[in-house]
């Protein structure tokens, strides 16, 4: 980025700015574009319309995902891909805090704002979803049941999950002033969810419900210990799902 | 609704045929209140632009949706109430399938319906969260350890995961031109995700973390065998999470 010039994000920091400050009817394109120190015209080589300029670029940002998980390697677990995704959407907002946590005071205050987010949340959650799908129709190791009835369910709670958890620590981390390290705390809550995927992703696959070998692990459970507990060891002694 | 005048949904389908027909942009509120037989100013009774014209009542459903979860029975599962809310939900659909149908083929169509569509889904998604977080605060049994970091987490996802495999339900339905029982296609759904989600909702509960009683069941696992077939063996063993 080092010597770009950083039109777009002056531009998007102008907007946010002029809409919390005297409303968002009340602010023109041209006060923006003047704020930012461009020119209208300038203003419609970034963006479209004024609720535009508040968004960060989900259209640049959809495309690297795209293109992250077209490039994945097949034989690495799907859910490596989506995180490495879920990364790549939320570095848009921790690159800029500021911006971000102003964004946000907006996005709250301005409903039509906020389901402009939402209706952007949801495309990257289709992205996920039609991963997962190829990656279950594709021949060779980590191949799914297919897409249709419980295969294709799978893939779309898969995908709504990782959605959700990204969305959960944006939120918590813009609530907390955006002033720590928000891919740490993504990290943290894939984690959480992941022995919970691992199992969902891989757990219905038709060549392992038919076991190859028939070795037999034994696992002593007390009772009320807490099930994902209980599938850690499992999976630490089978070797993992 | 026997005797019921159906106005309200015969300004919805005759929406749905004139967007269809002659498109969205082409079609005027008059030429709708006139296909269903009724004045203009009947229209905006009902509805306040054209575009509210096509969509059930989602308005009206949250709020049905917001008693059922606020009248819950505190001591059944969260999950049993979110089942039921995520019925009433699809039954706005399901009671009118050919509606449903061809609204289907609309929303594919046009985008900007589409992603009303996609906002009303994410607003059902944060009344549910918003159950499970009070849930989670609630004294007595089921209670959870509170709503923020991981518990937050796990409500924000468990909604998700309900409201994801509704939509997709929902979708499979009307692309199968939502000639069969779509409730019991929820049913299906929900039963596929109830071992996961029950994991998810309760596994974590810090009483049950440590636990009181020390008996231990000893559970002999093949290497292979799906972990969620591991949990249901050893839920039944252990009398359930």
């Amino acid at each position: 980025m080092t010597g770009r010039p950083r039109v777009r994000e002056d531009l998007t920091a102008a907007a946010i700015s002029l809409f919390l400050a005297q409303g968002y009817d009340e602010t023109t394109v041209d006060e923006i574009a003047e704020a930012a120190g461009v020119a209208r015209r300038t203003f419609f080589r970034y963006f479209r319309t004024k609720d535009d300029a508040v968004f960060p670029d989900h259209d640049d940002c959809l495309k690297r995902v795209q293109d992250l998980l077209a490039a994945a390697d097949p034989r690495s677990p799907a859910l490596a891909a989506l995180r490495e995704a879920a990364h790549l959407v939320l570095a848009m907002y921790a690159d800029d805090p500021a911006t971000a946590v102003r964004r946000y005071e907006l996005t709250r205050r301005v409903e039509p704002l906020r389901e402009r987010e939402i209706t952007a949340t949801n495309r990257y959650q289709r992205v996920f979803t039609e991963f997962l799908h190829r990656r279950a129709a594709a021949p060779g190791p980590g191949t799914g049941p297919g897409t249709g009835g419980q295969a294709g369910l799978r893939d779309e709670v898969a995908a709504a999950t990782v959605v959700a958890a990204h969305n959960h620590v944006l939120r918590q981390w813009l609530r907390a002033g955006g002033s720590d390290d928000a891919h740490a705390r993504l990290d943290a809550a894939l984690d959480a969810i992941e022995a919970m995927l691992d199992q969902w992703l891989d757990g219905e696959h038709p060549d392992r419900a038919d076991p190859v070998g028939e070795d037999v692990v034994v696992v002593a459970v007390r009772r009320g210990v807490p099930m994902w507990r209980v599938v850690r060891e499992i999976e630490a002694a089978t070797g993992g799902a």
